[in-house]
């Protein structure tokens, strides 16, 4: 425990008394002698000692004034100071004690009882240090701690923070409000952690624009890379589709050239996404769709009360080089509307373990429609509303993105 | 220190004699006596004193074979004994030393002194505790420190594996290697940080292609990612441009149409990009770039020793809604070379605080183009070298990325 002899300073007129219990000692102390008060005191502060024996009767400066002045001292007051005293004049020891005395030492000394008491008193002194530095170690452990818990706190932050960039600057961008043919709605709720839900519409003119949407496999920063990627291959796939045919590519044309470029990669990374790419013309009354194993989505016409579900059976991004993914054609007209969602929606839980569902989902859409009041923007208010009230209030585990395309 | 009131255990077959001692000591500890060595033994095991109190002399079982019996049991085997004994045997002590004895009170008893004694025990065994106590805080604060700086080290890890992936699949793409008019190389040395340099290269037919590159203003992982927006808005304005026009946008058409898409949101974010973007058509001969505030092009002509600097006048991405983006159109023939490159080769500085500068870089790229050997690849391997010799191996603080289109 002790990293260092202990220095002790002996301060007696007749050191011979103090020759035995040196002996015995050497292996133990360093033992220093002076032989008045005024020497001990000067040797004393030139080093301070781990502790003190001194003898009650000296000329000039007896013990006590010596200790009264060591108990003065600011560097010295804290040395413990050990009575040497004739057994005869033990019982008047009050002095001492006032003082501040730390023990007893009767003379003759008993030097094994002497050593004893030297030693215990050196241990605790020792243990007090210890005590003292390992506070301290302590305290720059805990500040060490507290710093390093703020930078953890800080790059989780930086880390969610960059997540949401991603979202909002890669995966999500602004939806028009609306084009001659059609409105459009859209909310996004990011979970708390975050996922790869896309989307993006492109007006293509007055009278055709596609709408995509999108999933990746898994969750966090990675995900919305690996979605950022994906619609940055969406719109480089329909450049240069476009610089080959000079012509608009199709929903399907597009879906297998992304998926052409995209697959190796995302074998690679094992990792997928589930697309939908809706392209609707209002005049001509046509929606073309692709449906690379993505949510179905749920079209309700006009005058209708139940939406319809409209899916493709087409695999999932990234699964297969091969896969032909081929789209579908309905007649749409004035007045439908088209609901497409992440499955982040239909896949909450409420307490029982219940999946929200597409069928709970539909039946809001419809609701909300029937109601028609409001903008778009409050009806997928109202639909969110009625998710939330479903896993009561429960954090969603995924994104929840839903979109509403408006005919009009 | 303590936070309970010490347990002393006195055993003296005529506990008369601490009756004194025990008044004076009231107010320090709880004192229990017991009266024969047998009964404070039992009292010891049911609940472990912090120090004992230890008549030598008594009938049946004395104090050195009640001290023998303690020491030799693991529960009690730490707590501090102090004899009782009377003073005309304290000469004869070495018993009660071998034995573990922690100090000695003759009786009658001092009751001040004695208490001095059983004080400094009892704040020595304290401390122990203390230190014990402290030293199980501080293993278990080591131990939180060391998993803290680990999930720290890991979440570094995982935001520069972040911006690493964002380069990887976002900013820079595959280089096609040849098509039938050039052939290209590419390097990207990424330096310790994250920063946003990329570039894409488009085939638009067997005789045309454009070779964008781009450079986002700051680093980190926020830049890397408005370089993947600004990569992305790229191809989606190249895509918008087709559609809108049914046929290939400009070079200055497209960067009108990036800077129209982004300025808004980059002057929000406080950033702002450089970019040139050029069209080679190898059989017409023309070369077709506009430099958004990006580092020149070197244009190395066949058979000429010198490089030539193509650079414009425009202002980077995100600077002014209103900025005009015009190109401009050099002759290109077969066997000609250009380097593209990013600040982060021209700026890095030598010992002595020097620029490697674009002159140095061009004569590097007049020297390898020169020596004509091996692949674009190996010479753009050279010119790095030559780079890293320049900075004496220093890590490079920005992405340094160089690009060489060389015309068949």
């Amino acid at each position: 425990m002790m990293s260092r002899r202990p220095q002790v300073l002996a301060i007696d007129d007749t050191p011979v008394n103090l020759f035995a219990l040196g002996a015995v000692m050497e292996k133990d102390v360093d033992l220093q002698v002076a032989t008045s008060g005024a020497a001990g005191i000067k040797l004393a502060l030139q080093a301070t000692p781990d502790l003190i024996l001194l003898d009650v009767m000296m000329p000039d400066m007896d013990g006590y004034e010596t200790c009264r002045r060591i108990k003065a001292d600011a560097q010295l007051a804290h040395v413990p100071v050990i009575f040497l005293t004739a057994l005869a004049h033990i019982e008047a020891e009050s002095t001492g004690l006032a003082l501040g005395a730390a023990d007893y030492i009767t003379k003759p000394i008993n030097v094994d009882i002497a050593r004893l008491r030297i030693l215990n008193l050196l241990e605790r002194e020792g243990l007090r240090r210890e005590v003292m530095a390992q506070r301290d170690e302590l305290q720059q452990l805990i500040t060490r701690l507290t710093q390093s818990s703020a930078k953890l706190e800080a790059a989780r932050q930086r880390e969610l923070g960059i997540g949401f960039d991603i979202q909002r600057s890669l995966l999500k961008g602004d939806v028009p409000e609306a084009i001659e043919g059609a409105c459009f709605a859209c909310s996004s709720q990011p979970s708390q952690g975050i996922d790869g839900d896309f989307y993006d519409i492109r007006c293509i003119d007055a009278d055709c624009f596609d709408v995509l949407v999108g999933d990746v496999m898994g969750k966090g920063v990675q995900a919305a890379l690996i979605g950022a990627a994906i619609k940055m291959a969406y719109h480089q796939a329909v450049a240069d589709l476009l610089i080959d045919h000079l012509r608009l590519p199709t929903p399907a044309e597009i879906l297998n050239r992304v998926n052409q470029m995209l697959t190796p990669r995302l074998i690679t990374l094992a990792s997928f996404a589930t697309l939908a790419l809706y392209r609707f013309h209002p005049s001509r009354g046509t929606l073309t769709f692709v449906n690379a194993g993505h949510t179905s989505g749920l079209l309700l016409r006009q005058g209708r009360v139940q939406a319809q579900p409209i899916s493709g059976d087409n695999l999932p991004i990234g699964v297969l080089l091969s896969e032909v993914y081929t789209e579908r054609c309905l007649a749409v007209a004035s007045g439908d509307s088209l609901l497409v969602f992440s499955d982040g929606i239909t896949e909450v839980l409420n307490a029982e373990g219940e999946e929200f569902g597409q069928e709970r989902l539909a039946a809001q859409f419809e609701a909300v429609l029937d109601a028609d009041d409001g903008t778009g923007e409050a009806k997928l208010e109202r639909i969110r509303c009625a998710v939330q009230q479903f896993t009561d209030g429960a954090l969603a585990p995924d994104d929840q993105t839903a979109l509403i395309v408006a005919l009009r």
